[in-house]
């Protein structure tokens, strides 16, 4: 059990893959760090910029190295998001500007990790 | 809310020094899951050598750079640990195995952050 600086306690485990575990393992921690960082600046650049976001959803997939330390090969973040007045291009240069600047986990891992991302607007309407 | 692969949930968040938050902050994840990722090399390192761990217990420390993306800039783990006839020797090999070979979230870091170990061997007996 891991206790954070902040107070919270991270119950961690490893198994095979489809193995019954009780908790994250550090790896998947990782990849969920490094989506969740990116999308923490997108919410906080849309808000300076007064959007209000109403739905944001993100995906991550990845593959490591066949060889040990098996690190992350290729890494992929799907930012899927929508709001009033949200355009896809308010979207692209939120993520752009977090990865460039901001979004530390993500830039801890380049060159060592090919990443890449996507947006995708969510639009939606009540009918 | 994010849900990995295993099928577990993290709960982010993140929030000034010392604010009440909701879960781990995604940089405190990436710095326990180094620390893990570490720990269960060592584990399963010392089993395989047929000793017993009965006590394990990581730390750590890190501090940020200043601009951002605020990376960590340093990085340091203790593994403090002790078992039927485990050696500091010992210890330390299986740290060193880990980190050369093994541990990928220490691995992707790699030489982004200036990271160094520590090992302590526990010795106890009741009386």
């Amino acid at each position: 059990m891991g206790q954070t600086e902040s107070g919270h306690e991270i119950h961690w485990d490893s198994g095979p893959r489809g193995a019954l575990t009780k908790g994250p393992a550090p790896m998947e921690a990782v990849l969920q760090a490094a989506a969740v960082c990116g999308g923490m600046d997108v919410v906080s650049i849309l808000k300076k910029r007064r959007k209000e976001i109403s739905r944001f959803e993100l995906e991550t997939e990845a593959n490591r190295k066949a060889d040990y330390p098996k690190t992350f090969e290729k890494l992929k973040i799907i930012y899927r998001l929508g709001g009033d007045g949200i355009t896809l291009g308010e979207i692209e240069k939120a993520v752009k500007l977090s990865w460039e600047k901001y979004c530390s986990v993500v830039n801890m891992m380049i060159p060592n990790v090919e990443v890449e991302y996507r947006v995708e607007l969510l639009e939606e309407k009540s009918v």
